[in-house]
């Protein structure tokens, strides 16, 4: 699969697993105006980096007051266990997601 | 710094490091035209995962015949000591590597 395929519009985000060997593991995530359920905080054993490379989104850390705007060509690194959760991706056009969870 | 921010056109290839933890690297690299030096090839004891941007390249292994040409949205994963070298990138454009090195 070519990274910058993309799929149609879909209820649910896309996840394909690009890569995967011990203690790593390389996903491609497309969001088509998705968000974590209402409350639900993501609380990982594993690190995870993730580089936003096309649309827009709002990434909230439990432990700040603002949620931050991600867009084409940010990037960041969740340290393990700290509790986050995506308040907005835009709906209007996909935004597509580079995460390499790591232990 | 931005993934998408580019660097001025130089001689070198730029590498920057995005992440560095234990047994994982992440960079990003950006080519203009460079290609490794005649006769050499790469033997990391590192897996490296490497996605192609932007830009285009030609990538050899030396256990195949011929090189695989890179576009954007390419990726593949070199097994670590899997001889490989860069036969060509691009001149006119920069070619933009995300790499992650792995072991």
């Amino acid at each position: 699969m070519n990274f910058l395929w993309l799929p149609h519009r879909a209820a649910a985000e896309r996840v394909d697993e690009l890569l995967s060997r011990s203690g790593l593991r390389i996903e491609r995530i497309v969001s088509w105006g998705q968000v974590s359920p209402a409350g639900f905080w993501y609380d990982q054993a594993e690190g995870e980096w993730v580089l936003v490379l096309a649309g827009a989104a709002r990434l909230r850390f439990e432990d700040e007051t603002d949620a931050r705007s991600l867009g084409p060509g940010d990037w960041l690194d969740i340290a393990p266990h700290r509790r986050h959760r995506v308040d907005w991706t835009d709906p209007a056009v996909p935004t597509v997601w580079l995460a390499v969870y790591y232990r």
